[in-house]
């Protein structure tokens, strides 16, 4: 059994380099599935959309087979000719799988504003066709890869019970740079061999991304190729998953503990990072207060240059939930670093000045936020600003 | 006659160092008029406030006569103490120059979360009030000061006749970090010897922090301390100043000017900058439209590093403009960088590579948009992010 992508039944997945990155590094992607799937997908909301995204959001209403991916080139603001190249390519491929076109998904990461490298990439289909397999899931959690240091993948298992097997969910997912927490998210592609109507997934993928990667923030800035597509194949044979069957509750859970574990991972890799931020904020007023305040937190210019000092400067996390409209008791306000409290009810609290400098030198760094006007919880992932972040993107 | 904030008749300033710095540097200023002055204000819209803005919050209302201003510490968040501590010493300021304590407003900068240091400040008013004078304007720009790496003064003449001399007015501001482009400003300070009523000051002030401080971004992070104050003290003995005589748009241009020029000098020394970036968009449906595009744009940290790295990426102000949701025409739009045409319509432009890569070793970059939608035009003001920026915060 494979692992990410091909966890679940029946689908094959495979990465190749085609040229476009010039170092030689896997840039093309192809996942497929051996029977038609229900498809789910969110996209960025940016006003600019890539021409791959346009193509799945025409297509993503069909039954799919299957999704190629290319890294390198974003495939964007590049020239109207370039939808007649996207097109012209999605044939060829579905040609050559002898599937239906308008079965096929496109999702392009990369610099945007150069032409799709059209050539390049047809001139792969026929390795990456041929070694479609269960066991290349890692090949093709590379080819999606730009500035990420490491392939991003997970699975997991619902506890629901098919005619075949167990339910299982996959995915793989990129990250790394313009990571913005307004928007769908970067690529994401998730598979699973439920079955399960369309409206079930729609709202199941929906709410999984609200808490997963609209929760996580690189650099507040919105990319135009943000995609998640979840591919349903029903292989399983499981009984159908309604949104009124009580499997639907399962499913949802490992669908956003699955997209959770994902999200954590694109923060984790954020460009040039040296430590994994996460902000925890409880007693909020209302569900929209602890997401603006965790998300305002996790994205500050000064708490993250702060962490990646290893420096506990309290006062930059007060100033970034001052910043929001949140509801919150100026009385009673708690803010902890790596467990320790720091600043309570309308006062700075004395604390273990060694004893934080050690704990802040960890690459995991925890900050909670309590602020005492009601029962709400969120919380938000990100990653500290580091020289690294600049150079990488002076230099991309 | 003195410069900046003493180019008015009848205002004296000066700055000295009181030891909250400890490099010796000036931290602690002090502007006073010889007459009574009507005064304006606006602060920041930060739930946590200093309690030096609560203090001049309260008091804004009342003639004014001076001003006291430390740098290096923010007077925020350091508990309810430290309000006591602020009214003692505004009491014996006053008392040492023989005013009424609620003519005095107070205003801090520098870290979040530490006690005011008390002794320190009242130990320097002996020396800051003794050498007063129409030279130290540069003084008390100094002492302003935090990160910023030179004072900031503006004087303007309004072109406005009083009996006694012409209407002018003088300004110094500080800048550097945790400037954002949702909020009031920083510490500006500004002086004029019109006679003017409330209401007119309040208004022109209101509108020239619109299209100047507000319009200006360094790293989008909210200060707890952000502060403009106009102080005007009558002196030249022009006709009164109401909104409805001839000379409110006179006067409301040239402090619209000076809080630009100020503005400007914030964004030319914001952390750790190498180049000044104006972005500069033309054709909007509404004001709203042209500001939101201006600030999203001056304020992306993919577009910032773009320029620090002299790297023409216009793909990353294309994706900073479609994650508004202003109005454009996707088939029209046009944006330039140094005055060379880079995307037009829905195509990228040929340009000179040669050509464009020399005019991006200006220190000064200006990027212009055309959302061909209609008629109203805005600009923003920011900096590029390099790699200092990271160690100045990481430090500070």
């Amino acid at each position: 059994m494979g692992k990410g992508i091909t966890y679940p039944m029946g689908f094959y997945a495979n990465g190749i380099s085609c040229g476009i990155k010039n170092n030689g590094k896997e840039d093309l992607s192809l996942i497929y599935s051996i029977a038609p799937c229900i498809a789910s997908g969110t996209f960025t909301t940016n006003q600019f959309k890539s021409y791959s995204i346009l193509w799945s959001i025409k297509n993503i209403k069909n039954k799919i087979r299957a999704i190629l991916i290319n890294s390198g080139n974003a495939n964007t603001c590049n020239g109207k000719e370039n939808y007649k190249l996207t097109e012209k390519l999605i044939e060829e491929l579905a040609e050559k799988m002898n599937l239906e076109k308008n079965s096929i998904l496109f999702a392009s990461t990369g610099i945007i504003g150069e032409r799709l490298p059209y050539e390049k990439i047809r001139s792969g289909f026929e390795q990456l066709i041929k070694n479609l397999s269960i066991e290349n899931n890692l090949l093709a959690a590379k080819g999606i890869m730009t500035t990420d240091t490491f392939p991003k993948e997970y699975e997991i298992n619902t506890g629901i019970q098919g005619r075949k097997k167990e339910v299982v969910i996959g995915g793989i997912v990129k990250g790394a740079g313009m990571i913005n927490p307004c928007m769908a998210t970067m690529l994401c592609f998730i598979t699973t061999d439920a079955v399960i109507d369309k409206k079930a997934l729609d709202i199941a993928l929906k709410n999984a991304v609200e808490d997963s990667f609209n929760m996580i923030t690189v650099d507040n800035d919105m990319s135009t190729n943000d995609t998640v597509i979840c591919l349903a194949n029903g292989l399983s044979k499981n009984k159908t998953i309604h949104i009124d069957t009580p499997e639907f509750e399962l499913f949802s859970n490992s669908l956003r503990k699955l997209c959770i574990e994902l999200a954590k991972k694109i923060a984790y890799d954020g460009e040039g990072a040296s430590k994994f931020i996460e902000v925890r904020v409880n007693g909020g007023w209302c569900k929209k207060d602890v997401r603006r305040v965790a998300k305002k937190v996790a994205g500050s210019l000064l708490v993250k240059t702060a962490i990646a000092g290893e420096n506990p400067n309290w006062g930059r996390i007060l100033a970034a939930i001052g910043s929001t409209n949140a509801r919150f008791d100026k009385k009673n306000i708690e803010v902890k670093i790596c467990g320790i409290s720091l600043f309570k009810g309308t006062e700075p609290q004395k604390y273990d000045e060694e004893e934080l400098k050690l704990l802040l030198k960890n690459k995991e760094i925890k900050i909670e936020i309590d602020l005492k006007k009601g029962n709400f919880s969120a919380t938000a992932w990100g990653c500290d600003l580091t020289e690294n972040y600049v150079k990488i993107n002076k230099e991309y």
